[in-house]
């Protein structure tokens, strides 16, 4: 079972897809945003579908695939969460969750174009585990528990901009993090229930060429512990995204060059789909 | 002219103030959120109240003041703005703006309680000017112009956990920046057309000793310059708000203890009203 919206930027249809047909949720709701997840929208939208209530979405397979939710309140990324990827980019794996932000403004669904500016000549490819928050996560007691609050997971690229993140930053990495377009979700969101975080396989291709090749059983701070540590610090609410961190194998490394016009980002997670962007600079 | 959001938290009613008489805004809109400001809600608050199109709203006074805005999609903070601070802080003013995230999460009214956990054993007040943004901006072209997307100004607590900023952080400060009601915001906004923004007096209080005391005059980068130079890196919405930086006078400078149990903040800044914030430590 998925949640995923379709249709033009800004006018995305919700919809759940079960055994591969695609079911209007209007009936349920008007968005899949924080509303919805903190109406427990995951369970009605199961329910509805299973009492048969849902109309399947006529001429799906035609719609652009928008992100699968829409303004969260926030975007939280832990930075450095892959002790590889920590290394290529010169440093210690850190000993708790380093974290920056996102702008809401930065989503993009998962094919869109990626367009930049032409100042943005270290743009870099990262491709993440995300978690969708179901309920207020503060002060959460456990790793455990720290699960509990997960709504659900999705695929991102966290889009990076190496100039302005590391050279005109101050040393504060969120400003090379935020260019329009810089965070494609989806193409779904899968509910936790039908995840196992905790080994997933999770790719990256440019033009063809693998990129990134890892698992989440690499990460340093799994998904519920960095619930539990970061509620400490802030409260999530329903339909926050937190952004897991990437794995070895970006341009930061030196390794390969930053992105060009033309080049294809392709991304793939186990069970939470495809990304595939091309981009175009742009005056 | 003022807009300011009265009741309680969480159900507050929008109003536009005017020679000290609450009108009530909701025959135009049912909150000063980002909507409101995307659909040039000042400009048609201000029209409705001179065509005598609004009422006043009963027993005004009684109510409690909220925050004056509400869900903005980012709260971007300029760190280190003013050199005096940041040499306190420990380092050299910056060449560019360093910015790091507040959640919507942190925000409250201007006279709510503080309430600390227990663990926040380092925090810190920071007196600030808020700018309201009106328009979407993106790669604005100068600093002059950045004035043009400003609809308003609040006066802004941006309170900080040193522990969660600095030790804990792994060098990215917005952890620490981000506790529940760690970004008072009021008691009002007032309109950019009436606010000139560059030397507006700003001050702190603890416990009624002066703490800060300082003028925006002495900004390094001014408001339409912060605009300016970040929205060549992200893009602004209708109603996000950008804290520009805090003067000299902290607790982090080592002069004056962190804040404690009972202790009571005091904010000030020309035409932008007041703020008292009582500590409560609660488990």
């Amino acid at each position: 079972m998925e949640l995923l919206r379709l249709g033009p930027l800004g006018h995305e249809i919700p919809v759940i897809r079960h055994d591969g047909v695609c079911f209007d949720l209007r009936p349920l709701t008007h968005d899949i945003d924080p509303n919805f997840f903190a109406a427990d929208g995951i369970e009605r939208a199961r329910a509805a579908l299973d009492a048969g209530e849902l109309e399947p979405l006529a001429g799906a397979d035609e719609l652009r695939i928008g992100a699968p939710l829409s303004r969260p309140s926030s975007i939280v990324c832990v930075g450095m969460n892959y002790a590889a990827h920590a290394r290529e980019a010169g440093a210690e794996p850190p000993e708790r969750p380093v974290i920056f932000f996102k702008m809401p403004s930065t989503i993009a669904g998962p094919t869109d174009p990626l367009e930049l500016p032409p100042s943005a000549t270290k743009a870099d490819w990262e491709v993440e585990l995300g978690v969708v928050i179901g309920a207020r996560a503060y002060r959460v007691a456990s790793a455990e528990a720290g699960l509990d609050y997960v709504a659900g997971y999705v695929l991102a690229n966290d889009l990076s901009e190496r100039r302005l993140q590391i050279e005109e930053s101050g040393g504060q990495w969120s400003k090379g993090k935020n260019l329009p377009g810089f965070t494609p979700l989806g193409p779904w969101i899968r509910p936790a229930a039908e995840v196992d975080p905790g080994d997933l396989r999770l790719r990256s291709w440019i033009n063809g060429e693998v990129r990134q090749d890892s698992s989440t059983s690499d990460l340093i701070f799994s998904a519920g512990e960095i619930i539990h540590q970061l509620s400490q610090a802030m409260a999530f609410e329903p339909g926050d995204v937190i952004l897991t961190g990437t794995p070895q194998g970006v341009a930061l490394s030196g390794k390969y060059p930053y992105l060009a016009d033309g080049d294809v980002v392709e991304l793939e997670l186990d069970g939470l789909g495809r990304h595939r962007q091309v981009v175009t600079v742009t005056e």
